[in-house]
């Protein structure tokens, strides 16, 4: 294992403001912070800008560290500069600093990478996390989220996606109401709507999955760009399923032709 | 609408009390805060003791408070006392005092009233509530929720099931290891497993569905007494599906001769 070093006050200072958004997308970088997700991240052989242990857990996690790959640090902190970064009451005591990937531009996708599933006005960072540890589960490989949804680096995103973030392409800022007329010609693109719409059932390669926020689903100026709209048929008394529940539905269903349908 | 009353000092310290589950068991009542989760709670005409408003929300609130049953008191609160009940940092200002219902005895359960959930172990409120909010969209009528797991009656599963579980016959402190030989000669029990089992399929009638907690899954004595196992097939990276959205799966696939599949 690569020998842990002591941070210097202005690693701190620098690691610190990445708990703040706007100093997340200006450096470029994000921290991922629990076991799993770091776990993952490593597993997902991208690149990272430092890993930090806390002191007194650095045993707990030496397997882990001697993972490290070449060109990053490993940084050993104490309880009270862990707390400056951490968002856990009880941390496990190591967290990545993550490298923000290259962003991708959705225009270029083309049909062959597995379904696309697409994400409109999702701000609650743990539905967020939760959809994309749901679509990893399921082999969707590309995710586009719409403008105006909380950012796929916050802490809880990072933290409820169990690190699926890392094997995911994640597009950003995307601006779904011009790129749905582009996307609609390579792609089918099919709408969650909680009012009214047929079954879902197993999809053709070239899908695009659409949803919605939770609270307010899609709008109509979106729905009308679908090429079908789908409802997941209850029979009992809740008004609504959860966002994170539905969409697990539809890519269950979606992906049957190709994980093998009983 | 019946007018509001000032509630006097004994009852506002008998509702504190339901803040916690030794009260709320000895006293058979359970506050339920939250405008959607009180007009469940009206709409499902169970009994309820009494309807508190915060005072500064009571115009808000009228025409839900219109509805309070006969023989239900209605009560305008202070800021000061809600303080002293609510859950919310940001509360809407409407709560119910509702009325524990009688016990039912699972050994009683006969087919016939759609598919029975039994749940073991679930011991985070939150996934309970989305279990039911689900359970409840599905058309499931009974849930059995074993010995050690969350109570029912718990803030945060009455405000993740969204009032679901004024729709659905709850059946606590179930002992599912003792119960599981009584069942499987009526229903035909399937339960979840992370690890094998077949893909999730159209339930027959009488059939229970038994899931596990999210971090332990089923324990090999309670798999041993079903007919048969069930896995979610995925095809990404992501080492599980969460409990909420595996089990919306498999609901959803077991449920659909009922609601009428494609």
């Amino acid at each position: 294992m690569q020998r842990a070093s002591i941070p210097t006050k202005a690693q701190l200072k620098r690691w610190a403001k990445l708990t703040a958004a706007k100093h997340r997308q200006q450096e470029g970088l994000f921290l991922a912070e629990g076991g799993k997700v770091v776990d993952e991240l490593l597993r997902s052989g991208r690149p990272l800008d430092a890993l930090l242990v806390l002191r007194e857990r650095t045993e707990r996690w030496e397997a882990l560290l001697a993972r490290t790959p070449a060109g990053a640090g490993v940084y050993q902190l104490s309880a009270r500069e862990w707390s400056g970064l951490s968002q856990d009451k009880a941390p496990e005591g190591v967290m990545a600093v993550a490298v923000a990937p290259a962003p991708v531009d959705p225009e270029g996708l083309v049909e062959g990478q597995g379904p696309l599933l697409l994400l409109d006005q999702v701000n609650n960072p743990n539905n967020l996390g939760a959809l994309l540890r749901t679509a990893d589960w399921f082999g969707f490989r590309t995710v586009l989220i719409g403008a105006g949804s909380v950012e796929a680096a916050h802490p809880k995103v990072v933290r409820t996606s169990m690190g699926s973030l890392f094997h995911l392409t994640l597009i950003e800022g995307v601006d779904l109401g011009s790129l749905l007329p582009v996307l609609r010609d390579r792609f089918r693109v099919i709408g969650s709507d909680a009012g009214e719409g047929i079954h879902p059932h197993p999809c053709p390669a070239g899908t695009a999955l659409l949803l919605g926020s939770e609270s307010h689903g899609l709008s109509d100026e979106l729905l009308a760009m679908t090429h079908e709209r789908w409802r997941i048929p209850g029979g009992g008394n809740a008004e609504s399923l959860s966002l994170p529940q539905a969409a697990a539905v539809m890519m269950y269903e979606c992906v049957k032709p190709l994980v093998g349908g009983r």
